[in-house]
């Protein structure tokens, strides 16, 4: 029951970060929405805001990594799954009317230079994304440095793309992005 | 005097969205900051924190539209340009200790899917860095459809290389994406 508790806290709190940033979602706000008894964020969050939120950033950024095999192990070759990495953010992004893109940037921005809990777990989240990405890479042949040169590419291409698609609601840029990347890797593999 | 407060509160209120967002920053602070009357925000800015966080926002994105002609024109050669363009961000945001990344971004994740008047001065800064990106690609012989891929690209690449580097607090991700982007100019150039 407390554990089922801790877990609603932690799902509720990552789905308003997403949408509303750090500075934008209070614990007031978190407990009426998940339904909680106020005592019960310190209860099993000693930390506060602060440690519930570094386990909500790592609960989205476990879930967003799944995307990375659920992708890339089904598509027919490297190249077409970088494009697929970003043709599905795209469409996931323009039937969400702009609202959904990544669960981990605004955060990441927001606090990095504020506090040094959230930020780490916004770190890890990345480095457990560029560790999941690159098996996909060296599996096609690809050494290590250059696969990790195009799974980090990948990641900062799709990020930034996502800022400029929210902006100026427009696809453009992630098309671009997935381009840009998709040749890269292209080129990468004819030089084997 | 009026004009100076308005321009006083406009430069304060970008700081500190710069390095705050938009949701972590209150009026009240903004006043403090300013050393101006209460009233004067409502005064200069009858649409409140919205108007003057857009205005904030045009502001920013006008001094960082700069970079461009500084970073393009002296440069020896368009390649080399891109490629100063990432290493003078990294070498700005590690000198910084990691806080001076974009002046837009994290306002433009935060913003864009509840504030309007913010998204689309969001918006417009972009289209404005495009829009000033372009005729550095055109002039070195590139059509206007690669010249603006390789532009977005650049601006994504970089958005989202910032979006890493503050999180691990490492330029890593911005000398890959540098490098992602000033390769394909590069192969963009030998295709003329």
């Amino acid at each position: 029951m407390a554990a089922e508790t801790k877990e609603r806290i932690i799902d509720v709190s990552a789905e308003l970060l997403r949408r509303q940033g750090y500075a934008g979602t209070g614990v007031k706000q978190i407990v009426a929405a998940a339904k909680a008894p106020f005592g019960s964020i310190y209860h099993h969050f000693p930390g506060g805001k602060e440690e519930l939120g570094a386990a909500a950033i790592r609960r989205s950024g476990a879930l967003y990594e799944l995307l990375i095999p659920e992708i890339f192990d089904p598509a027919p070759d490297l190249v077409s799954a970088v494009r697929l990495f970003f043709e599905g953010a795209a469409a996931h992004l323009e039937e969400s009317e702009y609202e959904d893109a990544c669960p981990i940037a605004t955060v990441a921005l927001e606090v990095s230079s504020t506090s040094e809990t959230m930020r780490e777990a916004c770190a890890d989240v990345f480095e457990n994304w560029i560790a999941a990405g690159l098996p996909r890479f060296t599996a096609a042949g690809l050494d290590e440095a250059t696969s990790r040169e195009l799974v980090i590419g990948m990641i900062a291409a799709l990020e930034g793309a996502f800022v400029l698609a929210r902006a100026t609601q427009s696809t453009e840029a992630l098309h671009v992005a997935g381009e840009l990347c998709a040749q890269a890797t292209r080129r990468a593999l004819k030089k084997l």
